[in-house]
């Protein structure tokens, strides 16, 4: 393609203005120079208002997020494979393999392109490695003081293997619950960055795809057995508020063996500090499944010889309860309810 | 479903809070009180982290849009319909049928939660009558002053019609340049909304889904004929950018005539007072499209059928140009070129 622009992008100084919006020239010198190179693919080179796409063989599965986490950059990852993960993610507790994704940015006048520039090569290499394509994107930005940074919205489109039928509302009770390793992870290594909280960890986030975990299980539970009842990703609002949609949308309650839910020192010590629980700190790598009780061995089995799920444990099981509670055995031999995250724990964790 | 929440929300007093954007209670009833009655539909129902999709029966079409306008409300839309039409126009004029929709919210703590529902709604009656469903989507929550009111991304998914192929770079010297009405009505409606600029005029947006008049183009044209060779809408940067990018696309040039374009009285007038050019000016209810010359009379005769395309105009040629400008003749029987957009015109007029 010819080269329009007199000057290239000063990617080391430059900063993002309102012109990078307009949708003229510094629009497209944006998307040439900086956008194509971190997520180059043949379907988001055809250069036209949508992306054109293989038929896709078989039912479709789409879900959208956006991401407005703050900070931008964190110990383990950044707003832009943060993006990828939540998305692919999203599509693969579906139990469809995640195809294509849409990449939509909110830029705020100012922000530093080599900032810019390295969240999007972290979203493409986050996309390759997850073997998904950015097919198609929009860049818009707004003055100084109506954004911050960047907000990045991802959309994913996957297909859906016949015979797997996975949903919330799938649970029974004597299902078991598996939870693919340990909590809060992600929470606690991007408050650790927050200014006014800094404090001293080696904690990572633990954002990464997890479709090739989800189908690995799949396989484990036979792929149209239904034994495999609900995969769920616990991001915003943690294990707790994930378990508690899932007891409300299946009209059943559940029964927690705390001793059983793995949670690392440091994220524990973390949380003692900040009068935080772990069970409602957010999750970016980790997915919690129903199952029936006949294929729980084989699926954990599965679960642990999978790299995202080594530490994976069977943490409860679904009971009868027409209340809707989730409930757990707390190591000390009692029982309390583990209700829904009320409130706001943690503002823009993912 | 089960009523969780001790009292409704407040949508006529009420303003959005952090609480909204976490994940818990919160989130989970702003979106079933406000969110599913303005979206309702099966798909979206479904309640999981995404939607399952029939299976699509051809190529598909995934196209995404980031809405930042300000303000939100303007003559003749908003933001929450704008959102519909601008994703809709963008598959259709890929020559597919736009299915289903995905929208994600960012939202600034303190918006009223009554702007809020009018927005949603507008969004929802937009979706149903270009016969779109809202499939999934997301919320989220900044702080005040790190957004501005609501920026809404929607992602939309179509299916192409076998045989047809469009796409910008299949402009060839010879063809007809077909523009389906008046040009700079949305900028100029959105404009006179400014709080600095307040004008007085009677434009409204004209913000529209397209798509049905894109299937009778494509009818007139003959579906696999080839004829039909490029259709944009011309939104940000308006008609002037939508046909460098085409002439770059395809490496040809155009020739258009001014006279031949149509221009309301009242957008010229603003224009002049503002020293824009209407040629630059964002619309989000037309089309241009490029065809062979032996389909234009034919395809030309459709768009005049159609409720959107009764003032369609045959407004220029496309010309063999090794430097791939766009020309003009002007009323006075000059020439002049048709530049790129080179810095920002308006800001967030979509």
């Amino acid at each position: 393609m010819k080269k329009d622009y007199i000057r290239p992008l000063d990617i080391k100084h430059g900063r993002i203005d309102m012109n990078h919006g307009a949708g003229g020239r510094a629009s497209a010198q944006l998307i040439e120079e900086l956008f194509l190179p971190a997520f180059d693919n043949p379907l988001l080179r055809q250069g036209n208002d949508g992306a054109t796409l293989p038929a896709a063989n078989g039912r479709l599965v789409m879900s959208t997020d956006g991401h407005v986490i703050s900070p931008l950059f964190f110990p383990g990852g950044d707003i832009g494979c943060l993006a990828v993960h939540g998305t692919v993610n999203d599509v693969a507790v579906m139990g469809a393999t995640p195809l294509y994704l849409a990449a939509s940015f909110i830029l705020e006048e100012g922000f530093a392109l080599a900032e810019l520039q390295r969240i999007v090569q972290s979203m493409g290499a986050a996309a390759r490695d997850a073997g998904v394509a950015i097919v198609t994107g929009d860049t818009k930005v707004v003055e100084q003081g109506k954004g911050d940074g960047v907000f990045i919205t991802t959309t994913g489109v996957g297909v859906l293997p016949a015979g797997v039928v996975l949903g919330g509302d799938r649970a029974r009770p004597g299902d078991v619950v598996l939870l693919s390793g340990t909590i809060g992870d992600h929470g606690v290594a991007v408050l650790s960055q927050r200014e006014s909280l800094e404090f001293e960890t080696t904690i990572e986030s633990d954002t990464a795809a997890l479709h090739t975990l989800v189908a690995t299980m799949l396989q484990a539970a036979g792929r149209d057995s239904g034994a495999l009842r609900v995969l769920r990703d616990p991001t915003r609002g943690g294990l707790a508020t994930t378990l508690n949609e899932i007891t409300r949308q299946s009209g059943v309650g559940m029964l927690l063996d705390e001793a059983a839910i793995p949670v690392r020192a440091q994220v524990e010590a973390a949380c003692e500090l900040l009068g935080l629980d772990p069970l409602y700190i957010a999750n970016e790598g980790k997915l919690v499944a129903v199952c029936a009780p006949e294929a729980a061995d084989a699926v954990l089995a599965a679960m642990r010889a999978h790299p995202l799920g080594q530490q994976a444990q069977r943490i409860g099981s679904v009971t009868d309860d027409p209340q809707r509670f989730v409930q757990m055995a707390t190591r000390f031999g009692g029982r309390r309810v583990v209700d829904w995250l009320s409130g706001e724990q943690l503002p823009r964790i993912c």
